[in-house]
């Protein structure tokens, strides 16, 4: 079917017209007087209808829907648009002039009442879905286009206050469909462009398409993951590609346990819960006072979110015993033994040990076989959270900072930062076959029924803290299928090529100095920018303090200029330092060039 | 832009050309013989490429990006084509020779890496996605379409040995896009339309046209909510939404606290967390073991998650007391205050009470104001898990039957459940300002660095349990401002009135025996089907067992006829019954009518 569908900035005309639109759609109630009372009498009762029964759903409208579908396609050619069902997206050579007539659609005088499932309401469906579509796929090419800024910066105030009819208060009344396309064109532009080859400020990045379109087909589904009954095929997917990633880890035959969680603070959550219930079930029933007085280990460089598990599951944050590291952020391991034996001697009970793979700020590999060593020796859980470096088990040449995570007993591993997957895509993964669902199964009868005509045991419902679980599988299967896992293994290998380019770089450039010496084991490259008046200043308190405001600003002028995003902070007794990190497979060497251009183009006269 | 786009029917007639293209491709090695031991040479150096640097990331690739590319297209025709960057989705009538050569895309020969960021990778990114929208779109339309089944199903075994060539394993090597689209249909084939007018499985039903193209929207931004920094525009639209939702409850001038959660459960344990931090903070830092032996309470007819919570934050699920309720499944107030008095007497002190706004089976309302009357006496939290029936504070109608909310301490609301809103959309709010970021902060200086340039006070990441936090609230925005308030309110009445329009028709119709007696407070109608064999059977033990296996068989022929899915339950002492829901505005009268004639056409020989 062919068509013709203007642009938002087309559309804006039609505001204009809308005034006169009104004294028609007064004109149109005196036509239809009875609407309001009693409007079955518009329709034929005996049908099924999209929207009706005894009510039409848009009963607040004030115009009935076959009015206003009238009133807006009031010719006869109108009227035969709409019998027809053809492809919408395909603009073929036959049928030319009959179709062409579809012209524009004015959204101007439609509303949420009008799309399915209203009477009529597919035309306007489709031609809205596609309008959006229209604002999308113009926004993923733009940001790919390195003449598009990364962002169009404002304060909270200014985008309060409104930016030239950008209006986020909501009302009572319903917005024109014209209103709401070009709200999302406006949130779309004061939003960051996470995809842009120039945004290297989180450790996710990019913009896969395939993903992208994944997460269009999971968003249309639109269902729940805790039963087979309604998620039949992303069940399996999820079930096949957790297999995948055991396999991976090492884990004999990819057996085990897993699910896919909202993200990697939770599943090293998961990963807390799961080392209570195998060494102190009762706690479930009971609570911790069923326990000794346990204690955790992790680095002191470890993700926040083991202190938050340890205070949120009652352990308490103090509880959460933080461990040494050497320079480069790795974990030394005769410092956790230290400290088992110390909490030992206090009277406390060593439960769980997290090594990270891949840091968030350094990016360093804690060496989990001498950890395991130490957590076989002493009977420990031993976690490793790879949300950031998991993604490295893809790469035949990277996969070696990983060693020993064979032995871990659960796994963090998520997908949405290093391979690219959209967000939300996170695993926690265990060696234990049910162990999930033994710790946390309540078997709610009415959701997890026993006697379904189907193996129950694919309900994955009550393995999981949550109930309604939302979908964030498929995408990253599609995008497996799509690339093969050596199309993630190309993803990674490249990513860290690009930061050892950046490192290589700027080792030795002057006005830069590494936070730690050497080649970074990830992505992660961490440095200070020291503009030219502090190149020659003594260290000390003063230079310090004004080191420490060095990259805020930059990266204050960045935002503003809209060019480029990378991060920063401070870490331990270190001042506020850049954190690079590559993700995204769109950044370039000429991207890492622009970044250092940058950074000093703004950094020069601080 | 014109364009001609093969449906992936006729796409299917390309395989058979594959082979042929093979024989080409070889061809064009010989033409680019020094591609693979170094492909700088085929590309300007100097000019920033979208896919390069000192390294094409599709290094593996049997031929390079430009090869593939002039192999597929290789007319000047096409070349020209590549340069214009006109709008894909209009089809006008102008320059109509020279764009309709554009003709048919063969994703038979494309792969994920020859899309965006890959060297001329916009024009088959923009056809992929077009197409993935075509699929998308026929997927809606037939969603609305009663003719349609709710599903095609099939056991675990079936899907897992492969359907007509839909693989579910994943492989090394990558798939073409042109099967990358048949898996896509495939997967929606194999699913369950939760959209369908029909499918009355679970609370959240619908397929709302506005929030699937926020959602559409919000994958494209792939972006996090924990600061204002990367989701400026989504951190205000949570911010005001939330206080519009607390102004709903009725706490002063929408004062308060809140966040969206991934669901429910994590929502309701939120409350147990907050309202612990409220009256133990130490609790955070010193674990369990600083607080005495809590115990919360809820009804027996509550939702599993305050269990579930109970249990992993280390309560114990024992220390979660069940309530006993009436006949229609709300709280009897003075089994609370008995049970409070009796804990007290035990040495246990109480904590927190959970008083639920719609069960999940009954659909029952807890008398909140007299629950809150007992909370003030005795000084506990109390919070509304309003999950289901929180909705129902946008009807002026209903929002009675939530009576004395604003008394609550906290309150779960899922907007993804009553309110039409995609999965996953659920929030906790909560009266006391700023408690939330009390309970779960960690200040993680990588991430909420206190010297940026705006006001971090909108950074939100630190009140949450998770670190990165999917961006729920867009959609959830679009539809209200697209609806308005009114519009939620006329969606929730219309499912009130369709649930009593069932009620009344079964209420004393042959066959059919109500779970409990009265006009349901919710949408849910609770009854039994009893097939004509068992209606003179006396009541006893034989007839319990046959009528609990009455609605299992029922279901299962159900969805394998896939005519329309209704959920089942025991509850108590009750046998397996119906539990009807509606929450989708596609469902009318004569979709309830439908419902009736089936459990009558399929029970009737049982």
């Amino acid at each position: 079917m062919r068509m013709r569908m203007k642009t938002l900035g087309a559309m804006r005309s039609h505001l204009r017209a809308q005034a006169q639109m009104m004294m028609m759609m007064k004109k149109k109630i005196e036509i239809f007087p009875n609407w309001r009372s009693d409007n079955r009498g518009l329709m034929a009762a005996s049908e099924p209808r999209a929207s009706g029964g005894d009510q039409d759903p848009n009963s607040a409208n004030l115009i009935p829907p076959s009015a206003r579908f009238l009133q807006k396609n009031n010719s006869l050619e109108e009227k035969g648009r709409l019998a027809g069902h053809k492809n919408l997206l395909s603009c073929d050579n036959s049928d030319r002039d009959a179709r062409f007539r579809l012209t524009e659609t004015d959204f101007s005088n439609l509303f949420a009442r009008d799309l399915l499932p209203a009477k009529n309401g597919e035309e306007p469906t489709i031609q809205f879905l596609l309008e959006m579509v229209d604002i999308l796929t113009t926004y993923v090419k733009k940001t790919f286009d390195r003449s598009t800024k990364v962002l169009d910066f404002h304060h909270p105030h200014q985008l309060l206050e409104g930016m030239e009819g950008f209006n986020l208060e909501l009302s009572d009344q319903p917005e024109s469909l014209e209103q709401i396309l070009v709200d999302c064109r406006d949130t779309l532009k004061y939003g960051v462009r996470t995809g842009h080859p120039r945004f290297f400020n989180q450790l996710s990045s990019g913009l896969d398409i395939i993903g992208l379109a994944g997460e269009w087909l999971t968003s249309t589904a639109n269902t729940n993951m805790f039963t087979y009954e309604i998620a039949p095929v992303f069940v399996l997917m999820e079930q096949l590609t957790l297999k995948k990633m055991r396999e991976m880890i090492g884990w004999p035959n990819g057996e085990g346990d897993g699910i896919f969680s909202p993200g990697g603070a939770i599943s090293n959550m998961y990963s807390v819960m799961i080392a209570r219930y195998k060494y102190y079930p009762e706690v479930k029933t009971k609570g911790m006072s069923a326990a000794p007085r346990l204690v955790l280990f992790t680095s002191e460089h470890s993700h926040y979110s083991i202190k938050k598990a340890g205070a949120a599951l009652g352990f308490g944050s103090e509880n959460v015993i933080l461990l040494s590291t050497d320079e480069r952020g790795r974990v030394i391991p005769a410092d956790l033994e230290a400290k088992i034996i110390d909490a030992k001697q206090k009277g406390y009970v060593p439960l769980f040990v997290n090594a990270t793979a891949g840091s968030t700020v350094y990016g360093a590999f804690d060496p989990i076989n001498e950890i395991a060593d130490i957590c076989e020796k002493y009977n420990l859980w031993l976690h490793v959270d790879g949300a950031w470096g998991g993604g490295l088990l893809m790469s035949r040449k990277h996969r070696h900072k990983l060693n020993g995570v064979e032995r871990a007993n659960s796994v963090t591993w998520n997908p949405h930062k290093m391979m690219g997957v959209p967000l939300q895509c996170s695993a926690i993964l265990v060696r234990e076959k049910g162990i999930l669902a033994g710790c946390n199964s309540m078997c709610a009868g009415y959701l997890f029924q026993p006697d379904k005509q189907y193996d129950v045991n694919y309900d994955t419902g009550d393995k999981a803290i949550q109930c309604g679980r939302h979908v964030d599988i498929f995408k990253f299967w599609l995008m497996w299928k799509a690339k093969g896992t050596i199309g993630f293994e190309q993803h990674i290998d490249r990513c860290l090529d690009l930061s050892q380019y950046l490192y290589n770089k700027i080792k030795n450039r002057e006005g830069y100095q590494m936070v730690f010496d050497g080649v970074p084991q990830h992505t992660n490259v961490c440095f200070w920018y020291i503009p030219p008046s502090l190149r020659d200043m003594p260290d000390g308190e003063e230079r310090r303090e004004k080191l420490h405001r060095v990259a805020p600003k930059i990266k204050a002028m960045m935002m503003e200029s809209g060019t480029t995003m990378v991060g920063y902070q401070p870490q331990g007794k270190n001042v506020n330092f850049f954190r690079m990190v590559v993700s995204n497979l769109a950044a370039t060497q000429s991207d890492i060039d622009f970044l250092i251009d940058e950074i000093e183009r703004l950094g020069r006269d601080l």
